[in-house]
């Protein structure tokens, strides 16, 4: 049998393990030119939160009694696709949160099945090597383009995509500073490379990021929304670029509660430039960004830290930990 | 004697006629390289609210016994430099709220001095063919950069700077949507060429935007700020560009009463960019677009409403007018 966690009501506010609930299926059979993988690991991404909320986003969700959408890795059972044979090894956006998956390899754009490649660790084409290594070297290489010796401050720095963010814009030869919700976690940033860092559950926030930026931020990638990113946005350089990346921050939040500072004021001081990313854009870049990657990670220049949830029955646990913040460093589940 | 107006004290909340006085001083002496010039018109911008607060701005502002910033036009009575001669025309961003003006013409940057171009209303230099004429240009072409039946949305469309970035979007083929105050001011803009307006003291603004952009709204050129703004926002469409120019609906509040919907889950959406312009970056691109918007006044493609105060005395009366949207067109005092 193949169990799978089915989407059972959206979440009203924040999401809850009730959310979902664990359902049993037959093993499905691949079709003409598909392959049929277990599932090995699953990732937990912040986007996930929007393809279970019911309005309108810039992807289609999932609706009630659907299986939830998410990524993993898995080994190929059984293959009706000439190019794929057992024993492969697969990432892909689309498998789902279950222990089977049916895939079709030949599937277009963010839909494709990825071949792990060899000599690195297989759930890293879900982490540094995949979706969120290409979110952190999109955001900086195209939109928040840092000049050496610029401040690049990023938050949820220890995250699966503000691990690689900082390391990112350290190579590019600016200088990272890391917003975190713990005092392990900076310590975290600062032994991969970071420059400074603060803790956004620190009463002097605003104070502690002037310390730490004392000429300002030139280049913020935002990771989470909130009232961390109208603290940064107060501190922001003239000619400033923003990454607008994530809010998870604020996420669980309706719409109409996500209150603050409107940002006029500081962009047109500031003249700075807000650029909302969504990586799936920018996936006929993938293969050349995970070169590079690839290439940092083989020259030492690219630490990374998991946590790991062991089962796949822990597969809600583990988002909700993701979505309090609870994680230190990417979210995985291994089946 | 020369008569001028200084500020008495930095406005609280909305500024007041108490805010200046008006003094006398005698007529000044041009140093070497200096001209002298009597003042021929003054011209009103919301930029002006900002030099009158007591913040950090981008520019430096005017303090409280200083005479008052502002842009004019003035004819020379007395040329200590070679290139300027009793009778010539000049206009400056530099003359202050004063009967008479010391200008150094070789000043650079934003500071210079310019002569009055043959052929065009002299005040046009104050409005379509100057500051608010640039900064209509700068936005649309370096900035919001319309596709041809792309929808472009202009809040104080009727303004100074709208009219002419509404005639520049139709220029460039984009279809030019209208937002101002009054039923008379969206019949002009319908009149100049916008293909369609609404009225943001509408209750129903939010729908009949709407209707107005049923594919959305692909650049926004804001002028305003604040609700209106939020409105916008939230009808972006995918990969929109907003320009930040302006936000004279609540430059009057304290910043922290700047409040509204965070703009984050929009961006990310529709991975939309948001620039703050101020024009005076742009300064090496003056002679050039000027050039551009000249051409299009003599193809008789740019049509423009301005709105004279008569009288030195007034300045105070028409900065208070412009900046209650109360005046129709580009706001002049002519002494």
């Amino acid at each position: 049998m193949n169990r799978q966690w089915v989407l059972d009501h959206y979440p009203e506010g924040p999401a809850t393990e009730a959310c979902w609930r664990l359902t049993e299926a037959p093993v499905p059979e691949p079709g003409p030119g598909q392959i049929l993988v277990r599932l090995r690991w699953l990732s937990m991404d912040p986007y996930m939160r929007g393809r279970i909320a019911p309005g309108a986003n810039y992807a289609a969700g999932v609706a009630p009694g659907e299986v939830m959408q998410g990524g993993g890795v898995g080994q190929v059972v059984k293959s009706n696709h000439p190019d794929w044979a057992e024993g492969d090894l697969a990432e892909a956006m689309g498998m789902g949160w279950q222990e089977h998956a049916v895939l079709s390899p030949d599937a277009p754009g963010a839909a494709r099945v990825n071949r792990v490649p060899e000599g690195v660790p297989e759930q890293a084409t879900l982490s540094w090597l995949g979706m969120p290594g290409l979110t952190a070297w999109i955001g900086l290489t195209e939109i928040g383009c840092p000049k050496p010796g610029e401040t690049v401050v990023i938050s949820a720095a220890s995250g699966a995509v503000g691990q690689v963010a900082g390391q990112i814009a350290r190579a590019m030869g600016a200088r990272p500073v890391a917003i975190a919700g713990s005092d392990d976690k900076l310590a975290h940033c600062r032994a991969i490379g970071y420059a400074a860092g603060v803790n956004h559950r620190s009463a002097t926030l605003a104070e502690d990021l002037r310390a730490a930026c004392p000429e300002g931020v030139d280049v913020f990638f935002d990771n989470t929304g909130g009232a961390i990113h109208d603290t940064v946005l107060a501190q922001l350089a003239t000619h400033a670029r923003v990454i607008v990346c994530g809010r998870i921050a604020v996420v669980d939040k309706p719409a109409d509660q996500d209150i603050g500072l409107r940002a006029s004021s500081r962009l047109i001081v500031t003249r700075a430039r807000v650029q909302g990313l969504i990586v799936f854009d920018w996936w006929h870049k993938r293969e050349a960004a995970m070169a590079s990657l690839a290439r940092l990670w083989r020259d030492g220049k690219l630490q990374y830290r998991e946590d790991v949830l062991e089962g796949f029955e822990n597969a809600p646990a583990a988002f909700l930990r993701m979505m309090s913040g609870r994680n230190f460093g990417k979210q995985l589940v291994r089946l």
